[in-house]
């Protein structure tokens, strides 16, 4: 937790786990904020994920899968997966899923950016990458069988866009439509970018 | 729930609520898929937020406030909140969020797009609005003392986006720095707008 010199800074003074689960835990939490206040918040903990904006000169890579959670049997979303491998880094992870979702490795992986999914109550924090210069790879996945892949024109983005409902992929889109055009500025104004030759 | 055509469409047939908190319940759900398969899943039950995009010809306003779930005394975000008030539409929390968090009212309110924060654990549904035609507006709230607003610049958008790590402000401010490059196509096809003289 970052002290900062922000009036806004805060330190986290009890933590009481109320829910252990499978992919996550609740926590009832205590804050001390700086002017003395103190305060309890309800907070999931997640891992952690990470997506993956796989495309090539004429193609990106979607998929569309059952999410039972939200009663959706066709969600279109880019290739994802959770931090939930011991000691794996958001890039090791990102190539695995990709390799384990829809058959493909990158020889060209670069950190779009990362963000909080939802920052008020839940800590999960996806990182997102773009794996470009695509080739055929396999991996093992007995989880995957209902994963359509879809094969989407660059052409068309923005009606991917327009009918998406998945937050990390409508973040990724839209990164993907400003670098297109022209428009992009890195996150942080840095402009990390990984070659990796696999 | 949608049953469709799709292959991968399902049918919740049991859920159990394993944690029922102040903000969210946890429920294992179990689901039978259309080819026979059945599943169990641990979903995070979430009442859904609204985010407001508000913004005239220079500025656009946002806020700063501490994210103790996250550990950031200092989250640059778009205003929001939670539908919490029950039998209030999103369009109408947005309204009430604006006046409460920044002192705004708009007269011009329009539908961005919606989307699942993190589908394949939560179902939060987040509701996002552009708010122009800006106004004074007051309202009370006695839990925003540590929001500080910040009157961002247009001209300095992708600054915003650059430093931005909360999913609905990237979302809402990549559609607004679309719009302002005239390369919008809204969601679903359809360009619900509504005016309303307040």
């Amino acid at each position: 937790m970052s002290a900062g010199g922000s009036p806004r800074a805060f330190e986290r003074i009890g933590s009481e786990t109320v829910y252990s689960g499978a992919l996550i835990d609740v926590r009832i939490e205590r804050y001390r904020h700086r002017d003395g206040a103190e305060e309890s918040r309800e907070v999931v903990r997640h891992q952690g994920a990470v997506g993956i904006l796989a495309y090539d000169e004429q193609e990106l890579w979607l998929v569309r899968q059952p999410r039972e959670a939200v009663g959706e049997p066709d969600l279109l979303e880019i290739p994802a997966g959770r931090l939930d491998v011991a000691g794996e880094e958001p890039l090791q992870a990102a190539q695995r899923e990709l390799a384990e979702e829809i058959g493909r490795g990158g020889a060209r992986w670069e950190p779009i950016l990362s963000y909080y999914s939802s920052a008020g109550f839940c800590d999960e924090r996806v990182h997102l990458f773009a794996a470009t210069e695509l080739h055929a790879a396999s991996a093992q996945s007995g989880e995957n069988e209902r994963i359509e892949i879809v094969r989407w024109p660059l052409v068309k983005l923005d009606e991917a866009i327009a009918q998406c409902l998945d937050a990390k992929t409508l973040i990724a889109l839209m990164w993907l439509a400003r670098r297109l055009n022209g428009s992009l500025h890195p996150q942080g104004g840095s402009a990390a970018e990984a070659k990796l030759e696999r």
